[in-house]
């Protein structure tokens, strides 16, 4: 039997961080064992709140690149840059005229994210941001679409578009599934959100002494202050990244550091460890592809060449289902 | 000193009526004599307002081309269509990031279509169709839009896009100016806007047959009833048609009609045959395109890849500028 097909992206942020890690990264090691998988670099998406991302995409695409490849994902999958097919923003177009922006606007996701950048406008580009995905997973035809529970509505505005374009032209798309996936969310050092802008982050290609030093400042049981008093773990954010990274010790430490025998000092000390030995491998392969920037790509290059003529074949049925273009 | 550049498309609607010659070919014919022209087949345009006309858009399209190199457009002008230049896709793409919704709503011609279309909902694609048209036009820098001033608000769109992209990234675009040009509106047989849907049109290619039988049920003055009734030509469609079409006999026309001398069948009759008069050279060219048709879409692929060099170009220019692409 073949295998499925799944499709998933990621903005190019540049170096990742745990989070990205913990949310999508470590998924996708293990998406591609099962799966036949197309990873991109979103990079268009990343317009869509921010127009100047552009001069940052191409140093930040092949750093993520680099850690895609480091962390493990295989580098003869088609990897590649939104951007570089440009098949998607002609799929794009031809969905805009089947989706009212009514529908668009109750997206519920969208709302969120007006909140959080208290935005008083919204770009139309954002607005239309489900109809770009949609055209990214339809192009190749995805079985299925790894989604947290947030991003179940954008999946549903795909299959609608996809069922809209076969009762309109001809059937073409298979309507994708969502792949509900639990991601673990690794919370920053402060414990908001793990993110760049809130400079409360560890990346995956911090030296040991830079974890260190980062985890040193984490927050943790505000009212553990001395080493002996008894602390909280389940508030700790330095215990999410013990439950993450160190599970063999996660039982010892919640009992010591509740007993108040376990000092914070000590505790951030060895989670820093563990956290620099889980990535020793990353690391290493890092310098590897640092040393070899021909190689990274020559592999988005690759992967570009594959889904895009995967992505001619599916527009040549669309020119086809609607006998013009 | 070079010819300053315009831009201008047409929608793919087939066999052009008088309407469509007086509201905007004929323009043409003069404007080709003057500037570097770039016409073109607004087919995705078409797609706005109903997805399901893509099945009639290549039908529609040789038959509209025969239509303006018959009336007398110089087929070694970039004549294009839209679709096959996919630059304008991703340019498409691009502009939607540099313009909020709010302002694509507040658009006044946006508003007056919802109204006369007693549409409950828009299509996303319909909203943006300002940042399409602004693609088309700044993708070959046009200097001059020749529009009528209810599209006035859609080149101020262009030129916000225009700045707001030279703001964001690097100056690439000039912001073009709109030509303001006075239509000559001719009204249909009936009175209402001359149209396919309203069916009271005369086409350019109908035989003189055809013509006289068209003209003979139009709309005249209802007051005149019998033949000696005095006419009020002001209100007589038939008069209008004279007034384009047979401006040496216009002012006899009126006397007489006024004066009750002239009956509305000799009128009519003689307004056909003025029409037919004046088309008659092209529908003779027609025949010869009619039996050419290879030669019409060389025409169309030569004109095509002109515009895809510039388009090239430009693009280039993009993605240097926002560093991405």
């Amino acid at each position: 039997m073949e295998k499925k097909r799944i499709l998933s992206g990621m903005r190019p942020s540049g170096r990742l961080h745990l989070g990205n890690y913990a949310g999508a990264l470590e998924n996708w090691l293990k998406l591609q064992e099962e799966y036949d998988c197309y990873f991109f670099v979103a990079d268009w998406h990343a317009l869509t709140t921010n127009p100047a991302a552009a001069f940052s995409v191409e140093e930040n695409t092949i750093q993520m690149i680099i850690d895609w490849l480091s962390a493990g994902i295989k580098p003869d999958l088609p990897l590649f840059i939104q951007s570089k097919v440009k098949e998607h923003a002609e799929l794009h177009l031809i969905f805009s005229m089947l989706i009212t922006k009514e529908r668009l606007e109750r997206n519920p996701t969208l709302k969120e994210q007006v909140r959080d950048l208290h935005a008083e406008t919204i770009l139309y580009g954002h607005l239309g941001y489900p109809v770009l995905q949609a055209a990214d997973i339809l192009m190749y035809k995805a079985h299925l679409v790894p989604v947290g529970e947030d991003q179940l509505p954008h999946v549903e505005i795909t299959r609608e578009i996809a069922r809209k374009f076969n009762q309109t032209y001809a059937e073409v798309f298979p309507e994708p599934a969502p792949k509900l996936t639990t991601f673990s969310r690794l919370p920053g050092l402060d414990g908001r959100k793990m993110g760049k802008s809130n400079n409360n982050f560890i990346l995956l290609s911090d030296s040991p002494e830079e974890i260190q030093k980062k985890v040193r400042t984490a927050v943790t049981d505000p009212q553990k202050v001395r080493k002996n008093d008894p602390g909280h773990p389940e508030i700790c954010n330095v215990f999410k990244y013990h439950q993450k990274f160190n599970p063999e010790e996660v039982d010892e430490i919640e009992k010591d550091c509740k007993s108040g025998v376990l000092g914070c000092v000590a505790c951030k000390q060895n989670c820093a460890a563990k956290i620099a030995d889980y990535f020793a491998p990353l690391r290493e392969k890092r310098v590897y592809y640092e040393n070899h920037l021909d190689e990274v790509r020559d592999v988005l290059s690759e992967g570009t060449r594959k889904a895009r003529a995967v992505a001619e074949k599916t527009m040549e049925e669309v020119h086809k289902a609607m006998k013009m273009g």
